[in-house]
């Protein structure tokens, strides 16, 4: 052993067989050393360092207890993993956590046989855990199936629907393990966690838990008939203790609290829920961003640090020579487009008394902080419930409200089916505001907004926008307003361009009129037909290809439903080349909007081209380098009018 | 008073005003006829008869205790509110049940000013309502919000959100009222479903009930203080009988279970909570099918009456004079594709010890109780959950099934976010049956399966299909369990064509090949490329047009993803004209995905026209009236190979 390691133990463990040779009473060391490896390595890549550093003892405490080689254990969320990460056959790659080809952020089943789900969003891991407990069941397979899962979490309706259905099968073997932090990304709400104080505050652990350890360790081998009788002494201490809650009439063993920071603790209660059949909920009280310094009272520092600038990059020199090289100043330090819809919010809030903001467990992340503090009676937080917080905003709408229903593109997919049937179908003045629409870079692609466009265009009379820059966005939530129906302004993670940054655009800003396009500059040599944030792109793109004397329309879509079709139609036919371009897959987008429209109106003069994100999953990574992995650069927009000309009509490609 | 009307009572009443003039004595009366009245119609009109025949007492109760012109009541589902409608001024239209142009089958805004939703997926009434009591609240209106929900409903993901945020409000005003039939559409899973039946048995009401109301009797005017003395006395009287459950501790004040068939007994405890201010859960025991006769025993036949076969009717000249009317016999009474799904799962479960049948509350409609019968150990019934459905599937898959998750197409809506993460995320081999895949009929807008390509087809990796005839359902269904990666079947309501039932089509069948379209026959006037069953239309308007000298090639789609893009190429450029067909929204569809193979590879020598359904929210009618409404008939189709003749390149029509 190297003493002179700062982290001697941590030095011995590459896996969790390295891992059974400490002692027990070595792993509080060794939790000590963890945390200082992923403290120090997350200050410089960034990440979610708050989660991985509360589950630092319970994943000691896991792999110590059970043997995930063959056992399954599932992560909800999974950016809880660092510390299982460290303990994987991965603390040599750990520094290039986020990176593109280095760790993900999250659990990653692609990456060690040890990670049983790439996961993302949160609330799925008992269903997950269950399922392959069922699977394994009937297969005759005999091993353990954990799930980990947050307090937060357990306010989802999946959570829920998988504790309702677990807790009344007969034959399955299951451990829920409810990491309790006591606030997850935002403050938990709900009743549930209301509920869950009291458990917290009945203690039980310190007076019942030596009682039942006691119980269960008289017993040397657990069959079927001691396991009734065990069940029964079980319940009856624990009755004695917590009168009845809600996971003992979800069918669960119930046992806990513990202390989450307590290895031994945790370690002797795993052991001893191990041995016991049937579904078991083992409630452990952790500190979110235990360990990182003055972050126990900030949860928003726990929950994600943000990278250290990175050391200046040599500039790339672009493989295709035909491509010129960007020489447009790096982005003014700006304000981000989520900061540009949290003071729009103020604004309606202000201008209009039926305004009212609805997040779903992010009051942070979707810029609504301030609102929170200026209008707190009419702003919501619903918990990790998309669901329920689309299926309120209805209700509210029908109150005759105007709710604005903050939630991430990625995250709206667990909403889906309640936009439809209790928005659409109502014809009820819902906003969805969608942040985070596109690539979203290092969390990769549980993260990424790509498909709302394809899910949403598709659901009748609902309203499609997207703004070029952030004095846009203010105009088209203002305007949402005045709609009668259902409607979604997309817009992306990271800086938008403020009023006349737009790069090659000097233009008067054109007044909102419902599914119109804006022209920004105009041009003879093709056109782009831009949606979003992506003008910005386009814009750039034009004024590479100014430099070489070919000059292209660039178009602001503003609207992906209702399409400008005339205006698609007109500009199709000024050219013969027209590009349209979206940060969103390619699949049922905004371009195949301009494709259904051409065929239904046309034909036209213009071939279209139909610029977005692959087709495939995409792996994680900077966002400035997903975008290019895209093809989503001014370069290889600009390539698309410099590489190929072709002549409509004519099935054969004229070179230039 | 017309005493020999079979309904004297009923005949006084055409709206709640009407109804409060009669005495409470009268009421028990009034139900008999109510229910005679329902069973008479529906047993013409068809129908879900069970779910409202079950609520007669509930529904007269609400009326007589509220007054919802201005209180609210939100049905869940919707399904169960025929009483409600005979007693909102609608019994004159009452035997226009889902038909055009008549009343829907289910609670319709639209409809009715006494219909806050127009409501047709389960769990979401609880959120609708709460969200209408926060938007009063914010606005300072005072009324009653109140939410009827099933007891299967209770066990929805969304459902148990709205009750865990609820719980946790101080200031907001609900009344959910649990309509408790024992069994929903199936029987009622999940631990939930035991825990209710724990609280049936303790048969509160009977010693409990009248304590409670002397006590609230007692008091004159209900303030904030003498409320929060009448609750804590309350809670007193009620935690001797019942020791705490499930909705008391998500915040609710529970009242019940009481018999939801005695009409005094429900008006006395509605008349009682409607005084309490805070969330309140009534718990109402009902029997579903309440007095249609031989039903008390048969959920399938409480759920839903078929209607009577309609009286012949004139055949219908057809406008355009071009337009061959169809000479094509009527369908041969086959098997349906439910049954041709049903029993191609127990023939791959035969072959495969791994195949695994999930249903979400749907064992019968989806058609797998014979495979329930035979595989009991590989069936599960994950009670109204898709959400959970489908993650549980991926755990399955994880640990090495091959799950068939059976979910109608407008309900996988709810699992949407599982599907992309935890099952094209891991790469998992699920597949996704999708009954009722196109347009349904009579249940409307809410169940019309019309967004399930464009919100499948986005996400990468995701193999979709769809059938042209029984036989090759199974084909498709033996396919899928050798994918590496998930899939999707997408089947319609009604009549699969049995093997070379197919008109027009005599041709051998191909083999299976991924990504591969089958030509079924040749043609050299144009094409027709048509989706699952929609390739029988197309051969039938192919035969129309075979008469008229105009012979078109028809293409069997068979996958939509990945798509058979040099087939689409080809196809192309043998033709100057190509149709696309589909039962789905014309918005992103499997049009839209030819369209982007043009877009991508193109040019090609044809114009090509999508057909689909129209993209407008569409009102129930018979489904054979709604694909004519859509102009999804053969007639159609081959009108487009006769009106008119367009010369690629050339933007102006040439007239036939």
């Amino acid at each position: 052993m190297d003493h002179s390691s700062p982290t001697p133990l941590f030095d011995q463990v590459d896996n969790p067989a390295d891992l059974k040779r400490l002692g027990r009473d070595q792993l509080p060391a060794l939790c000590a050393e963890l945390r200082r490896v992923i403290l120090d390595t997350v200050s410089i890549t960034g990440g979610h360092l708050g989660s991985g550093m509360g589950v630092v003892e319970l994943t000691v405490a896991l792999h110590y207890a059970f043997d995930f080689r063959s056992d399954r254990l599932v992560w909800d969320v999974g950016h809880q993993c660092y510390p299982h990460k460290l303990l994987t056959e991965r603390k040599a790659r750990f520094h290039t956590l986020r990176q593109k080809g280095g760790l993900s952020g999250f659990s990653n089943k692609f990456e060690s046989p040890y990670d049983v789900y790439l996961m993302g969003h949160a609330g799925t891991a008992a269903s997950a855990a269950l399922g392959i407990a069922m699977g394994d069941r009937m297969q005759g397979v005999q091993r353990h199936s954990v799930a980990v899962v947050g307090d937060a979490a357990m306010g989802c309706g999946v959570a829920f629907e998988a504790l309702n259905h677990a807790g009344a099968l007969e034959d399955d073997r299951l451990l829920v393990i409810l990491n309790d932090n006591r606030w997850s990304i935002a403050k938990t709400v709900g009743a549930l966690s209301r509920h869950l104080n009291k458990l917290r505050s009945g203690s039980f652990y310190n007076r019942a838990k030596e009682a039942m350890h006691g119980l269960i360790q008289a017993i040397p081998v657990v069959g079927k008939d001691l396991d009734q009788r065990l069940g029964d002494a079980v319940d009856m201490v624990k009755n004695m203790v917590v009168p009845g809650h809600i996971f003992e009439e979800l069918g669960f063993r119930y046992f806990g609290p513990i202390d989450g920071h307590d290895v031994q603790q945790v370690l002797a209660a795993l052991e001893d829920v191990k041995k016991l059949p049937g579904v078991v909920l083992l409630h452990v009280l952790t500190e979110k961003g235990k360990g990182v310094p003055g972050s126990e009272d900030r949860y928003d520092r726990a929950h994600a640090a943000k990278p250290q600038p990175p050391k200046k990059k040599a500039e790339k020199v672009p493989v295709e020579p035909c491509v010129l090289q960007p020489v447009l100043p790096v982005q003014k330090p700006g304000r981000s487009w989520t900061e540009w819809f949290g003071e729009g919010m103020q604004q309606l809030a202000e201008r209009d008394r039926r305004v009212v903001a609805i997040t779903a467990a992010m009051p942070d992340g979707t810029g609504l902080m301030e609102f929170r503090d200026r209008f707190p009676d009419r702003f919501v937080d619903a918990g990790i419930a998309e669901q329920h917080a689309v299926a309120m905003a209805s209700g509210m709408a029908t109150a005759g409200m105007r709710p604005v229903c903050a939630i991430y593109s990625t995250f709206l997919q667990r909403g889906y089916d309640q936009v439809f049937q209790e928005v659409i179908l109502q014809k009820l003045p819902v906003l969805f505001a969608m942040d985070r629409g596109g690539l979203v870079g290092e969390d990769g692609m549980t993260h990424n907004g790509l498909y709302d466009l394809a899910f949403l265009r598709c659901l009748p009379g609902i309203v499609l926008m997207s703004p070029k820059d952030g004095p846009e966005l203010h105009e088209m939530m203002l305007f949402a307003l005045d709609l009668p129906g259902a409607s979604g302004i997309r817009y992306a993670r990271g800086n938008a361009p403020n009023a006349g940054d737009l790069l090659g655009w000097h233009g008067r800003r054109q007044p909102l009129e419902l599914g119109r396009m804006e022209i920004l500059r105009p041009g003879s040599d093709g056109a782009v037909l831009a949606y979003g944030h992506m003008v910005q792109t386009a814009l750039e793109a034009a004024a590479l290809l100014d430099k070489r004397g070919i000059h292209i329309e660039v178009v602001n879509a503003r609207f992906c439903k209702p399409l400008d079709e005339q205006g698609v139609l007109a500009l199709c036919d000024r050219h013969d080349r027209v590009v349209t371009l979206e940060d969103h897959t390619r699949v049922g987008g905004f371009g195949s909007a301009v494709l259904e429209c051409l065929a239904q109106h046309g034909p036209v003069r213009a071939r279209v081209q139909v610029m977005g994100v692959p087709d495939e999953l995409l792996e994680h990574m900077s966002r400035s380098q997903v975008l290019e992995h895209c093809g989503l650069t001014a370069a290889a927009v600009a390539e698309r009018f410099l590489a190929e000309r072709y002549v409509p009509g004519n099935s054969a490609p004229l070179r230039r």
